[in-house]
């Protein structure tokens, strides 16, 4: 059964590209594969006015509408604005949505690059686009942008990682299988063959608590910043926010997209090389940091910025660290705002 | 059946203090109860020359004796060196040694204070000592020398906690709840009446795996400090160091430790005012941080150093964050005895 969270109802209407027998990656082919969207905006008669907004891991095309509005950087009355879902968000073709013989448990690892490749199609091909004003993302959208900027370099004119890696650290990579194991934990996950997704809350409750330590920042909780949106204490902001977030969704779905963020490296277009990679960006790229992230420090992302020719280095200040993107604060909100408008007019 | 893990075989003869029918903080009273100590070095005439050095989660007596040796600040020749071993660590009172009805699952908890006063018993009701010339522990031992320090202020004359908080923060208690439910996850644990501890493999491999995410820190990854210590790649490191270090360990004893951890509070004393509780120390203390330490960050060591009326804030700098204190680097070890010894002669 698939979850209704993932619902129409819940993430608004989708357009879908039809991709047929999507070859993957890692072998597998992906029969009937579908890759959802949705656009804000209208493609101009040039159409060079076009922007791709993937998304993060664990969210949908849906997520990244709240960057979206008349009067900000994002303006739908200038820019298409094109928002790709990934794999695995139970969207697109998905564990949750899939039919034998690549239903649940037996849905095939997917790569960044497959996501990137399946956006090309849509782009591309189908939309007839030669070149990307802008590339943007947050942390798995960061990946998919670097994957669009090494992979495409001749189509992404700027592009906008946040809070994200163009190869996973080695930290990162064993945070992100610590999740998967805590998924997997569960009494009922049976090999992915669940019934229910909430056959499984145990995992997912375990997942949700590690999303509690990594996701933020020793600062977040020293200063109980969970008061100031309404939790009465930690364990109620445990619950409450990190519980009540993932408890709806699909374990397998989560794992999928969690295989794809271990494994994303843009150096597999290099025989490894991850500075020959990133030295093949063209694009103005502004490579922007969350202050006090823990799952990707400011440091590991400079690191790769001075690898990238044509970059500048930001930090959005925030106790909220890697999950500033959800604009729980204004403050979050305007500095994102401000370094997308730098980039768009530079 | 008892792991053999605990035997004295591995670490070490041990002294034993019958505390009898050991009152504890929670409410229950633990039967024939057993405090398990080494001693370095000999107790003079005036009792004056006594070090009282608790030990880390996970640890027992014998972890500490790396510390200890002649030359070193911590010279068996000068002082009377008392190594307490915590309730829980498998030699003293634990689940894993006592029988029923505190057998196992049914061990108590127990506090940070229970130790304290067990170890008060020893070093004052059994060895007649009035005075210590210092008390010193890193991470759990840390929060056992902040409670020496708090609880009974004119015994303690130095005090050095490395790596540990006088009162347990959020994200701290956060990460040792991640980690007790991951023990608890094991398909075996069957509340913690498991035959073997080794029936609980499962829960122990996924448990070590958070020790890999939060115990080190991503710049220890980043530039592969485990190379240095002959592991082959990440994969080799997380199973050849962590998985091995917890796999012959008793879950339910760890969880008994971490528990303790995560209610560590010396705020208990002075109705939840920790400035209150902080400013009855009487020791000239070094409140000692590592560089990176994710579990304990510096600015949550600092903060409370600051309340302390006689105290200096120092930074051990090491790749190994918080497990600088295993000096598997000689300049850790080197660092580390610096300290002491500038405590030591102040």
């Amino acid at each position: 059964m698939v979850a209704d969270y993932y619902s129409e109802e819940n993430h608004g209407a989708h357009e879908t590209l039809d991709l047929g027998n999507f070859a993957l990656e890692m072998g597998e082919t992906l029969r009937d594969c579908k890759l959802k969207y949705k656009t804000h905006g209208k493609l101009n008669q040039n159409k060079d006015n076009a922007i791709l907004f993937p998304h993060m891991w664990s969210g949908t095309s849906a997520s990244m509408e709240m960057f979206i509005g008349e009067g900000r950087p994002l303006d739908p009355e200038k820019y298409f604005i094109i928002l790709p879902g990934q794999f695995g968000n139970g969207i697109s073709s998905s564990p949750s949505n899939t039919p034998p013989p690549h239903d649940r448990g037996a849905f095939p690892n997917i790569t960044i690059g497959d996501d990137v490749r399946a956006q090309y199609e849509l782009v591309h091909t189908h939309l007839g686009i030669d070149s990307l004003q802008l590339v943007l993302g947050w942390s798995m959208g960061a990946q998919q942008t670097y994957e669009w900027a090494v992979r495409y370099p001749d189509m992404v004119k700027r592009a906008a990682p946040f809070g994200g890696t163009a190869k996973v650290t080695g930290h990162n990579s064993l945070w992100v299988k610590s999740h998967e194991d805590a998924l997997k934990s569960d009494p009922n996950f049976n090999n992915g063959f669940y019934s229910n997704q909430s056959d499984c809350h145990v995992g997912l409750r375990r997942h949700s608590q590690l999303w509690g330590v990594m996701g933020l920042c020793q600062a977040f909780y020293k200063k109980e910043v969970w008061k100031d949106i309404g939790f009465s204490s930690l364990a109620d902001f445990q619950h409450g926010f990190w519980d009540n977030y993932f408890l709806p969704m699909d374990p397998n779905n989560l794992i999928c997209m969690g295989w794809k963020w271990r494994h994303g490296d843009v150096s597999k277009h290099t025989n490894g090389d991850l500075e020959a990679a990133l030295k093949r960006i063209q694009a103005l790229t502004y490579v922007v940091a969350f202050s006090d992230d823990m799952a990707f420090p400011e440091s590991d992302c400079e690191y790769e910025q001075k690898m990238i020719p044509n970059s500048k280095f930001f930090t959005i200040n925030t106790l909220w660290a890697h999950f500033g993107m959800f604009c729980v604060s204004d403050d979050d909100k305007n500095q994102i705002d401000a370094v997308i408008s730098k980039l768009l007019n530079a």
